[in-house]
Protein backbone atom coordinates (compact mmCIF):
# COMPACT_ATOMS: atom_id res chain seq x y z
CA UNK A 1 0.00 0.00 0.00
CA UNK A 2 1.74 2.68 -1.39
CA UNK A 3 0.35 6.03 -0.20
CA UNK A 4 3.05 8.20 -0.57
CA UNK A 5 2.69 7.66 -4.30
CA UNK A 6 -0.54 10.05 -4.83
CA UNK A 7 1.20 13.31 -5.34
CA UNK A 8 -0.57 16.31 -6.08
CA UNK A 9 1.01 15.93 -9.91
CA UNK A 10 -1.06 12.53 -10.39
CA UNK A 11 -4.19 13.63 -8.36
CA UNK A 12 -4.55 16.37 -11.02
CA UNK A 13 -4.08 14.38 -14.01
CA UNK A 14 -6.74 11.85 -12.59
CA UNK A 15 -9.30 14.80 -12.37
CA UNK A 16 -8.41 16.67 -15.58
CA UNK A 17 -9.79 12.77 -17.33
CA UNK A 18 -13.34 14.43 -17.82
CA UNK A 19 -11.99 16.62 -20.40
CA UNK A 20 -11.32 14.96 -24.11
CA UNK A 21 -7.52 16.50 -24.13
CA UNK A 22 -6.73 15.08 -21.31
CA UNK A 23 -7.91 11.69 -22.15
CA UNK A 24 -6.00 12.21 -25.66
CA UNK A 25 -2.64 13.23 -24.13
CA UNK A 26 -2.60 10.91 -21.24
CA UNK A 27 -4.41 8.15 -23.64
CA UNK A 28 -6.00 7.06 -20.38
CA UNK A 29 -9.52 7.32 -18.77
CA UNK A 30 -11.38 6.55 -15.43
CA UNK A 31 -13.99 4.00 -14.16
CA UNK A 32 -15.65 5.44 -10.90
CA UNK A 33 -17.51 3.34 -9.05
CA UNK A 34 -17.63 -0.08 -7.07
CA UNK A 35 -20.06 -1.83 -9.90
CA UNK A 36 -18.61 0.37 -12.56
CA UNK A 37 -14.66 -1.14 -11.49
CA UNK A 38 -15.61 -4.56 -11.28
CA UNK A 39 -17.84 -4.35 -14.47
CA UNK A 40 -14.54 -3.67 -16.37
CA UNK A 41 -11.76 -5.20 -13.94
CA UNK A 42 -9.73 -7.44 -16.43
CA UNK A 43 -11.35 -5.98 -19.81
CA UNK A 44 -9.03 -2.75 -20.10
CA UNK A 45 -5.13 -2.36 -18.41
CA UNK A 46 -5.10 -0.59 -15.54
CA UNK A 47 -2.73 1.90 -14.68
CA UNK A 48 -3.64 3.58 -11.10
CA UNK A 49 -6.15 1.90 -8.57
CA UNK A 50 -7.48 4.31 -5.88
CA UNK A 51 -9.47 2.83 -3.39
CA UNK A 52 -10.36 3.44 0.29
CA UNK A 53 -8.93 0.81 2.54
CA UNK A 54 -12.46 -0.59 2.94
CA UNK A 55 -12.79 -0.81 -0.36
CA UNK A 56 -9.84 -2.56 -0.88
CA UNK A 57 -10.28 -5.25 2.06
CA UNK A 58 -13.85 -6.14 0.80
CA UNK A 59 -12.36 -6.69 -2.69
CA UNK A 60 -8.68 -8.15 -2.26
CA UNK A 61 -9.31 -11.24 -4.06
CA UNK A 62 -11.01 -9.64 -7.11
CA UNK A 63 -7.87 -7.70 -7.93
CA UNK A 64 -5.34 -10.91 -8.47
CA UNK A 65 -2.68 -9.58 -7.29
CA UNK A 66 -2.84 -5.77 -7.97
CA UNK A 67 -2.17 -3.27 -5.24
CA UNK A 68 -4.29 -0.25 -4.93
CA UNK A 69 -3.31 3.23 -3.75
CA UNK A 70 -5.34 3.24 -0.54
CA UNK A 71 -7.01 7.06 -0.21
CA UNK A 72 -8.97 8.64 1.83
CA UNK A 73 -12.97 8.95 0.53
CA UNK A 74 -11.89 12.15 0.52
CA UNK A 75 -9.36 11.74 -1.54
CA UNK A 76 -11.50 10.07 -3.77
CA UNK A 77 -13.85 12.70 -3.80
CA UNK A 78 -11.14 15.62 -5.11
CA UNK A 79 -10.35 13.11 -8.10
CA UNK A 80 -13.69 12.67 -9.01
CA UNK A 81 -16.40 13.21 -11.91
CA UNK A 82 -19.49 12.15 -10.12
CA UNK A 83 -21.54 13.98 -8.00
CA UNK A 84 -21.63 11.45 -5.10
CA UNK A 85 -17.99 10.20 -5.17
CA UNK A 86 -17.46 5.65 -4.85
CA UNK A 87 -15.03 4.13 -3.10
CA UNK A 88 -12.72 3.37 -5.47
CA UNK A 89 -11.34 5.17 -9.19
CA UNK A 90 -9.53 2.89 -11.88
CA UNK A 91 -7.49 4.72 -14.54
CA UNK A 92 -7.18 2.72 -17.35
CA UNK A 93 -5.12 2.76 -20.41
CA UNK A 94 -7.55 3.71 -23.58
CA UNK A 95 -7.39 0.76 -25.92
CA UNK A 96 -6.09 1.46 -29.47
CA UNK A 97 -8.86 0.87 -31.50
CA UNK A 98 -9.75 1.19 -35.51
CA UNK A 99 -12.34 0.69 -38.15
CA UNK A 100 -11.74 -2.92 -39.51
CA UNK A 101 -14.63 -4.10 -42.17
CA UNK A 102 -14.67 -7.55 -41.57
CA UNK A 103 -16.13 -7.07 -38.22
CA UNK A 104 -19.22 -4.88 -39.59
CA UNK A 105 -19.51 -7.32 -42.16
CA UNK A 106 -21.73 -9.68 -40.67
CA UNK A 107 -24.38 -9.58 -37.75
CA UNK A 108 -26.14 -6.78 -36.70
CA UNK A 109 -24.34 -3.55 -35.80
CA UNK A 110 -25.28 0.18 -35.10
CA UNK A 111 -23.53 3.55 -36.43
CA UNK A 112 -23.96 6.81 -34.65
CA UNK A 113 -23.91 9.74 -36.82
CA UNK A 114 -22.75 12.59 -34.62
CA UNK A 115 -24.65 11.88 -31.59
CA UNK A 116 -23.14 14.36 -29.04
CA UNK A 117 -24.83 13.65 -25.48
CA UNK A 118 -22.80 11.29 -23.31
CA UNK A 119 -26.01 9.52 -21.66
CA UNK A 120 -27.25 8.73 -24.84
CA UNK A 121 -24.33 6.97 -25.90
CA UNK A 122 -23.97 5.47 -22.91
CA UNK A 123 -27.42 4.11 -23.33
CA UNK A 124 -26.93 3.43 -26.35
CA UNK A 125 -24.20 1.05 -25.76
CA UNK A 126 -26.14 -0.33 -22.39
CA UNK A 127 -28.95 -1.53 -25.18
CA UNK A 128 -26.40 -2.59 -28.00
CA UNK A 129 -25.28 -5.00 -25.08
CA UNK A 130 -28.81 -6.47 -24.42
CA UNK A 131 -29.40 -7.38 -27.66
CA UNK A 132 -26.33 -8.72 -28.41
CA UNK A 133 -24.47 -5.87 -30.57
CA UNK A 134 -21.12 -5.73 -30.25
CA UNK A 135 -19.84 -3.44 -32.32
CA UNK A 136 -20.13 0.06 -32.88
CA UNK A 137 -19.19 2.72 -35.32
CA UNK A 138 -19.20 6.47 -34.66
CA UNK A 139 -18.75 9.62 -36.84
CA UNK A 140 -15.14 11.30 -35.92
CA UNK A 141 -17.75 13.84 -34.67
CA UNK A 142 -19.54 11.83 -31.68
CA UNK A 143 -19.20 11.99 -28.65
CA UNK A 144 -16.32 9.92 -27.12
CA UNK A 145 -17.07 6.83 -25.24
CA UNK A 146 -14.29 6.71 -23.24
CA UNK A 147 -15.74 10.12 -21.39
CA UNK A 148 -16.73 9.22 -17.99
CA UNK A 149 -20.09 10.40 -17.82
CA UNK A 150 -21.02 7.78 -21.17
CA UNK A 151 -18.56 4.84 -19.57
CA UNK A 152 -20.58 5.34 -16.52
CA UNK A 153 -24.16 5.28 -18.30
CA UNK A 154 -22.81 2.21 -20.01
CA UNK A 155 -23.30 0.29 -16.69
CA UNK A 156 -20.59 -1.51 -17.40
CA UNK A 157 -21.22 -2.70 -21.34
CA UNK A 158 -17.94 -0.49 -21.93
CA UNK A 159 -16.02 -3.59 -21.11
CA UNK A 160 -17.92 -5.69 -23.92
CA UNK A 161 -18.50 -3.71 -26.91
CA UNK A 162 -16.35 -2.35 -29.16
CA UNK A 163 -16.81 1.10 -29.88
CA UNK A 164 -14.58 2.60 -33.38
CA UNK A 165 -14.16 6.30 -34.60
CA UNK A 166 -14.19 6.63 -38.35
CA UNK A 167 -15.95 8.48 -41.20
CA UNK A 168 -18.95 6.38 -41.70
CA UNK A 169 -19.43 7.12 -46.15
CA UNK A 170 -15.42 6.06 -46.07
CA UNK A 171 -16.29 2.88 -43.70
CA UNK A 172 -19.72 2.12 -45.65
CA UNK A 173 -17.44 2.50 -49.04
CA UNK A 174 -15.40 -0.87 -47.41
CA UNK A 175 -19.06 -2.70 -46.48
CA UNK A 176 -20.55 -3.57 -50.45
CA UNK A 177 -23.68 -5.36 -50.24
CA UNK A 178 -24.17 -4.90 -46.37
CA UNK A 179 -27.58 -3.24 -45.47
CA UNK A 180 -27.49 0.05 -44.12
CA UNK A 181 -31.08 1.38 -41.85
CA UNK A 182 -31.56 4.20 -41.03
CA UNK A 183 -34.62 6.16 -39.43
CA UNK A 184 -36.90 8.79 -40.50
CA UNK A 185 -40.06 10.91 -40.01
CA UNK A 186 -40.95 9.55 -44.14
CA UNK A 187 -39.48 5.80 -43.71
CA UNK A 188 -41.54 2.61 -43.81
CA UNK A 189 -43.02 1.18 -40.73
CA UNK A 190 -40.44 -0.96 -39.15
CA UNK A 191 -43.21 -3.81 -37.90
CA UNK A 192 -44.11 -4.13 -41.04
CA UNK A 193 -40.82 -3.98 -43.06
CA UNK A 194 -38.48 -6.97 -44.11
CA UNK A 195 -35.84 -6.90 -41.47
CA UNK A 196 -32.16 -8.98 -42.24
CA UNK A 197 -30.55 -11.07 -39.30
CA UNK A 198 -27.66 -8.96 -40.99
CA UNK A 199 -26.84 -4.95 -41.17
CA UNK A 200 -26.23 -1.81 -40.07
CA UNK A 201 -28.75 0.57 -37.98
CA UNK A 202 -27.72 4.11 -38.27
CA UNK A 203 -28.67 6.33 -35.48
CA UNK A 204 -27.91 10.58 -36.10
CA UNK A 205 -27.68 13.49 -33.99
CA UNK A 206 -29.74 14.77 -31.35
CA UNK A 207 -31.43 17.79 -33.15
CA UNK A 208 -30.46 17.37 -36.61
CA UNK A 209 -30.53 13.50 -37.53
CA UNK A 210 -28.50 11.21 -39.86
CA UNK A 211 -26.54 13.78 -42.09
CA UNK A 212 -27.46 14.29 -45.81
CA UNK A 213 -24.04 12.58 -46.79
CA UNK A 214 -24.84 9.57 -44.94
CA UNK A 215 -28.38 9.96 -45.44
CA UNK A 216 -27.88 9.70 -49.34
CA UNK A 217 -26.58 5.90 -49.12
CA UNK A 218 -29.25 4.84 -46.75
CA UNK A 219 -31.19 1.58 -48.56
CA UNK A 220 -33.54 0.67 -46.06
CA UNK A 221 -35.68 4.00 -44.66
CA UNK A 222 -37.19 3.15 -41.45
CA UNK A 223 -39.97 4.74 -39.29
CA UNK A 224 -41.24 4.22 -35.65
CA UNK A 225 -44.94 4.48 -36.05
CA UNK A 226 -46.15 7.07 -33.71
CA UNK A 227 -50.07 5.80 -32.12
CA UNK A 228 -52.38 6.35 -32.94
CA UNK A 229 -51.47 7.39 -36.43
CA UNK A 230 -52.53 11.10 -36.95
CA UNK A 231 -52.16 12.22 -33.46
CA UNK A 232 -50.21 15.35 -32.12
CA UNK A 233 -47.46 13.82 -30.40
CA UNK A 234 -43.82 15.04 -29.47
CA UNK A 235 -41.67 15.63 -32.86
CA UNK A 236 -39.80 12.33 -32.41
CA UNK A 237 -38.01 9.94 -29.80
CA UNK A 238 -34.99 10.43 -28.03
CA UNK A 239 -31.70 8.99 -30.11
CA UNK A 240 -31.09 6.15 -27.53
CA UNK A 241 -34.83 4.90 -27.17
CA UNK A 242 -34.94 4.81 -30.94
CA UNK A 243 -31.84 2.91 -31.12
CA UNK A 244 -33.42 0.51 -28.59
CA UNK A 245 -37.03 -0.48 -30.14
CA UNK A 246 -35.07 -0.37 -33.72
CA UNK A 247 -32.54 -3.13 -32.09
CA UNK A 248 -35.68 -5.00 -30.08
CA UNK A 249 -37.76 -5.41 -33.47
CA UNK A 250 -34.94 -6.89 -35.33
CA UNK A 251 -34.13 -9.21 -32.65
CA UNK A 252 -37.26 -10.36 -32.14
CA UNK A 253 -37.53 -11.24 -35.84
CA UNK A 254 -34.71 -13.61 -35.58
CA UNK A 255 -36.01 -15.35 -32.65
CA UNK B 1 -43.35 45.81 -20.92
CA UNK B 2 -43.43 45.98 -17.08
CA UNK B 3 -39.72 46.00 -16.43
CA UNK B 4 -39.57 47.45 -13.05
CA UNK B 5 -41.46 44.30 -11.58
CA UNK B 6 -38.64 42.57 -12.16
CA UNK B 7 -37.95 42.60 -8.24
CA UNK B 8 -35.46 40.60 -6.40
CA UNK B 9 -38.14 38.64 -4.64
CA UNK B 10 -39.54 36.80 -7.51
CA UNK B 11 -36.22 36.18 -9.08
CA UNK B 12 -35.10 34.64 -6.11
CA UNK B 13 -38.43 32.34 -6.15
CA UNK B 14 -38.33 31.65 -9.62
CA UNK B 15 -34.39 30.22 -9.21
CA UNK B 16 -35.58 28.03 -6.17
CA UNK B 17 -38.53 26.60 -8.15
CA UNK B 18 -35.58 23.58 -9.03
CA UNK B 19 -36.44 22.36 -5.39
CA UNK B 20 -39.74 20.53 -4.23
CA UNK B 21 -40.29 22.53 -1.31
CA UNK B 22 -40.24 25.47 -3.07
CA UNK B 23 -42.42 24.29 -6.06
CA UNK B 24 -44.79 22.53 -3.47
CA UNK B 25 -45.22 26.08 -1.37
CA UNK B 26 -45.18 28.42 -4.68
CA UNK B 27 -47.67 25.99 -6.30
CA UNK B 28 -45.62 26.81 -9.63
CA UNK B 29 -43.08 25.36 -12.05
CA UNK B 30 -40.98 26.03 -14.76
CA UNK B 31 -40.39 25.89 -18.23
CA UNK B 32 -37.32 27.14 -20.00
CA UNK B 33 -36.19 27.72 -23.63
CA UNK B 34 -37.94 28.91 -26.85
CA UNK B 35 -38.84 24.92 -28.16
CA UNK B 36 -40.09 24.35 -24.09
CA UNK B 37 -42.13 27.41 -23.72
CA UNK B 38 -43.79 26.86 -27.42
CA UNK B 39 -44.82 23.37 -26.39
CA UNK B 40 -46.12 24.23 -23.19
CA UNK B 41 -47.71 27.74 -23.95
CA UNK B 42 -51.65 27.35 -23.32
CA UNK B 43 -51.45 24.41 -21.82
CA UNK B 44 -51.33 25.35 -18.27
CA UNK B 45 -51.67 29.09 -16.58
CA UNK B 46 -48.65 31.34 -17.08
CA UNK B 47 -48.02 33.32 -14.16
CA UNK B 48 -45.04 35.24 -15.05
CA UNK B 49 -43.36 35.05 -17.84
CA UNK B 50 -39.67 35.94 -18.89
CA UNK B 51 -38.40 36.79 -21.69
CA UNK B 52 -35.44 38.76 -23.78
CA UNK B 53 -36.68 41.84 -26.06
CA UNK B 54 -35.74 39.56 -29.09
CA UNK B 55 -37.44 36.21 -28.03
CA UNK B 56 -40.46 38.68 -27.55
CA UNK B 57 -40.71 40.57 -30.60
CA UNK B 58 -40.35 37.23 -32.77
CA UNK B 59 -43.40 35.44 -30.31
CA UNK B 60 -45.56 38.18 -30.36
CA UNK B 61 -48.14 36.72 -32.13
CA UNK B 62 -48.31 33.52 -29.98
CA UNK B 63 -48.92 35.20 -26.91
CA UNK B 64 -52.29 36.32 -27.37
CA UNK B 65 -52.04 39.17 -25.88
CA UNK B 66 -50.11 37.96 -22.48
CA UNK B 67 -47.09 40.39 -21.87
CA UNK B 68 -43.26 38.89 -20.77
CA UNK B 69 -40.84 40.85 -18.25
CA UNK B 70 -38.45 41.62 -20.67
CA UNK B 71 -35.26 41.10 -19.12
CA UNK B 72 -31.77 40.80 -20.15
CA UNK B 73 -29.98 37.53 -21.09
CA UNK B 74 -27.80 37.85 -17.97
CA UNK B 75 -31.32 37.85 -16.39
CA UNK B 76 -32.86 35.02 -17.40
CA UNK B 77 -29.50 33.23 -16.75
CA UNK B 78 -29.56 34.17 -13.03
CA UNK B 79 -32.98 32.65 -12.52
CA UNK B 80 -32.29 29.62 -15.23
CA UNK B 81 -31.79 25.73 -14.04
CA UNK B 82 -30.08 24.92 -17.11
CA UNK B 83 -26.68 24.86 -17.67
CA UNK B 84 -26.70 27.18 -21.07
CA UNK B 85 -30.05 29.43 -20.10
CA UNK B 86 -32.11 29.91 -23.31
CA UNK B 87 -33.69 33.50 -23.61
CA UNK B 88 -37.40 32.48 -21.91
CA UNK B 89 -38.67 31.44 -18.55
CA UNK B 90 -42.23 30.78 -18.22
CA UNK B 91 -43.91 30.18 -14.36
CA UNK B 92 -47.00 28.43 -14.59
CA UNK B 93 -49.35 27.55 -12.21
CA UNK B 94 -48.69 23.42 -11.24
CA UNK B 95 -52.26 21.87 -12.11
CA UNK B 96 -54.52 19.78 -9.37
CA UNK B 97 -54.59 16.44 -10.61
CA UNK B 98 -55.82 13.28 -8.48
CA UNK B 99 -56.11 9.62 -9.32
CA UNK B 100 -59.28 9.14 -11.48
CA UNK B 101 -60.28 5.43 -11.91
CA UNK B 102 -61.96 5.99 -15.16
CA UNK B 103 -58.43 7.56 -16.55
CA UNK B 104 -57.17 4.07 -15.82
CA UNK B 105 -59.83 1.77 -16.70
CA UNK B 106 -59.39 1.20 -20.43
CA UNK B 107 -56.91 1.88 -22.77
CA UNK B 108 -53.00 1.47 -22.28
CA UNK B 109 -51.51 3.52 -18.88
CA UNK B 110 -48.34 3.11 -17.11
CA UNK B 111 -47.55 3.14 -13.30
CA UNK B 112 -44.30 3.95 -12.02
CA UNK B 113 -43.45 2.57 -9.05
CA UNK B 114 -40.67 4.70 -7.58
CA UNK B 115 -38.79 5.90 -10.28
CA UNK B 116 -35.89 8.38 -9.02
CA UNK B 117 -33.99 9.86 -12.02
CA UNK B 118 -35.31 13.09 -13.74
CA UNK B 119 -34.03 11.97 -17.11
CA UNK B 120 -35.81 8.58 -16.97
CA UNK B 121 -39.25 9.82 -15.75
CA UNK B 122 -39.03 12.68 -18.92
CA UNK B 123 -38.08 10.48 -20.82
CA UNK B 124 -40.70 8.12 -20.02
CA UNK B 125 -43.28 10.67 -20.44
CA UNK B 126 -42.09 11.54 -24.38
CA UNK B 127 -41.70 7.88 -25.56
CA UNK B 128 -45.55 7.34 -23.70
CA UNK B 129 -46.24 10.36 -25.31
CA UNK B 130 -44.78 8.93 -29.13
CA UNK B 131 -47.18 5.88 -28.51
CA UNK B 132 -50.14 7.63 -27.31
CA UNK B 133 -50.21 6.70 -23.55
CA UNK B 134 -51.75 9.85 -22.15
CA UNK B 135 -52.11 8.72 -17.86
CA UNK B 136 -49.10 8.16 -15.92
CA UNK B 137 -49.78 7.00 -12.32
CA UNK B 138 -46.84 7.74 -9.99
CA UNK B 139 -46.25 6.07 -6.75
CA UNK B 140 -45.99 9.19 -4.03
CA UNK B 141 -41.68 8.23 -3.89
CA UNK B 142 -41.50 8.84 -7.46
CA UNK B 143 -39.58 12.07 -8.67
CA UNK B 144 -42.15 15.01 -9.27
CA UNK B 145 -42.70 15.67 -12.64
CA UNK B 146 -42.95 18.94 -12.24
CA UNK B 147 -38.67 19.00 -11.31
CA UNK B 148 -37.31 21.29 -14.31
CA UNK B 149 -35.28 18.35 -15.49
CA UNK B 150 -38.26 16.36 -16.14
CA UNK B 151 -40.14 19.23 -17.79
CA UNK B 152 -36.71 19.85 -20.03
CA UNK B 153 -36.34 15.86 -20.73
CA UNK B 154 -39.87 15.59 -21.78
CA UNK B 155 -39.44 17.56 -25.20
CA UNK B 156 -42.90 19.28 -24.60
CA UNK B 157 -45.19 16.00 -23.64
CA UNK B 158 -45.38 17.18 -20.27
CA UNK B 159 -48.35 19.34 -21.99
CA UNK B 160 -49.94 15.96 -23.85
CA UNK B 161 -49.58 13.27 -20.59
CA UNK B 162 -51.51 13.43 -17.43
CA UNK B 163 -49.11 12.33 -14.55
CA UNK B 164 -50.74 11.69 -11.10
CA UNK B 165 -49.28 10.67 -7.55
CA UNK B 166 -51.10 8.17 -5.55
CA UNK B 167 -50.58 5.08 -3.91
CA UNK B 168 -50.15 2.15 -6.34
CA UNK B 169 -51.73 -0.43 -4.45
CA UNK B 170 -54.67 1.31 -3.25
CA UNK B 171 -55.38 2.73 -6.67
CA UNK B 172 -55.04 -0.46 -8.44
CA UNK B 173 -57.85 -1.71 -5.72
CA UNK B 174 -59.75 0.55 -7.96
CA UNK B 175 -59.22 -1.16 -11.21
CA UNK B 176 -60.69 -4.69 -10.50
CA UNK B 177 -60.18 -6.56 -13.41
CA UNK B 178 -57.78 -4.02 -15.43
CA UNK B 179 -54.72 -6.80 -16.15
CA UNK B 180 -51.41 -5.26 -14.57
CA UNK B 181 -47.80 -6.20 -16.92
CA UNK B 182 -44.27 -5.75 -15.33
CA UNK B 183 -41.26 -6.80 -16.63
CA UNK B 184 -38.90 -9.09 -14.25
CA UNK B 185 -35.88 -11.30 -15.34
CA UNK B 186 -37.66 -14.48 -14.83
CA UNK B 187 -40.56 -13.09 -16.90
CA UNK B 188 -42.42 -14.78 -19.96
CA UNK B 189 -41.21 -13.57 -23.43
CA UNK B 190 -42.69 -10.33 -24.24
CA UNK B 191 -42.15 -10.91 -28.13
CA UNK B 192 -44.22 -14.60 -27.11
CA UNK B 193 -46.82 -13.42 -25.23
CA UNK B 194 -50.69 -12.32 -25.52
CA UNK B 195 -50.64 -8.44 -25.18
CA UNK B 196 -54.26 -6.76 -24.95
CA UNK B 197 -54.82 -3.65 -25.73
CA UNK B 198 -55.65 -2.42 -22.51
CA UNK B 199 -53.68 -2.30 -18.95
CA UNK B 200 -51.04 -1.21 -16.99
CA UNK B 201 -47.68 -1.58 -17.30
CA UNK B 202 -45.56 -1.01 -14.01
CA UNK B 203 -42.13 -0.43 -14.26
CA UNK B 204 -39.96 0.31 -10.89
CA UNK B 205 -37.06 1.74 -9.33
CA UNK B 206 -33.80 2.42 -11.42
CA UNK B 207 -31.68 0.22 -8.61
CA UNK B 208 -34.62 -1.98 -6.59
CA UNK B 209 -37.16 -2.64 -9.38
CA UNK B 210 -40.96 -2.61 -8.58
CA UNK B 211 -41.13 -3.19 -4.72
CA UNK B 212 -42.47 -6.30 -2.67
CA UNK B 213 -46.06 -5.24 -2.63
CA UNK B 214 -46.54 -3.81 -5.91
CA UNK B 215 -44.92 -7.32 -7.43
CA UNK B 216 -47.07 -9.47 -5.90
CA UNK B 217 -50.23 -8.14 -6.98
CA UNK B 218 -49.08 -7.97 -11.12
CA UNK B 219 -50.34 -10.50 -12.53
CA UNK B 220 -49.18 -10.70 -16.38
CA UNK B 221 -45.25 -11.04 -15.71
CA UNK B 222 -42.82 -9.96 -18.75
CA UNK B 223 -39.39 -10.46 -20.08
CA UNK B 224 -37.38 -8.57 -22.57
CA UNK B 225 -35.33 -11.12 -23.51
CA UNK B 226 -31.41 -10.66 -24.14
CA UNK B 227 -30.19 -11.79 -27.44
CA UNK B 228 -28.73 -14.44 -28.06
CA UNK B 229 -29.90 -16.12 -24.87
CA UNK B 230 -27.71 -17.19 -21.88
CA UNK B 231 -25.09 -14.32 -23.22
CA UNK B 232 -23.50 -12.72 -20.60
CA UNK B 233 -25.02 -9.17 -20.72
CA UNK B 234 -25.49 -6.21 -18.55
CA UNK B 235 -27.64 -6.92 -15.95
CA UNK B 236 -30.58 -4.95 -16.97
CA UNK B 237 -32.15 -2.38 -19.25
CA UNK B 238 -32.35 1.21 -18.16
CA UNK B 239 -36.32 1.66 -17.07
CA UNK B 240 -36.89 4.79 -19.53
CA UNK B 241 -35.45 1.78 -22.31
CA UNK B 242 -37.76 -0.71 -20.85
CA UNK B 243 -40.34 0.81 -21.02
CA UNK B 244 -40.28 2.03 -24.32
CA UNK B 245 -39.71 -1.30 -25.69
CA UNK B 246 -42.17 -2.56 -24.03
CA UNK B 247 -44.83 -0.08 -25.20
CA UNK B 248 -43.47 -0.71 -29.18
CA UNK B 249 -44.65 -4.47 -28.82
CA UNK B 250 -48.25 -3.76 -27.49
CA UNK B 251 -48.85 -1.15 -29.99
CA UNK B 252 -47.11 -2.98 -32.62
CA UNK B 253 -50.01 -6.13 -31.64
CA UNK B 254 -52.63 -3.49 -31.85
CA UNK B 255 -51.97 -2.14 -35.54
Amino acid sequence: MNENLLTNRIRKEVASLGDARSRRESGCFVAEGSKCVRDTWGHFECVHLFATLRWYDENRSRLAGFEPIVVSHGEIGRMSQLKTPGEVIAVYRIPERQFEAERFSSGLAIALDGVQDPGNLGTIMRVADWFGVENILCSPDTVDCFNPKVVQATMGAIARVNVVYADLCEAFGQLPGVPLFGTFLDGNDIYKERLPESGIIVMGNEGKGISPGVSGIINNRLLIPSYPAGRPTSESLNVAMATGIVLSEFRRRSL
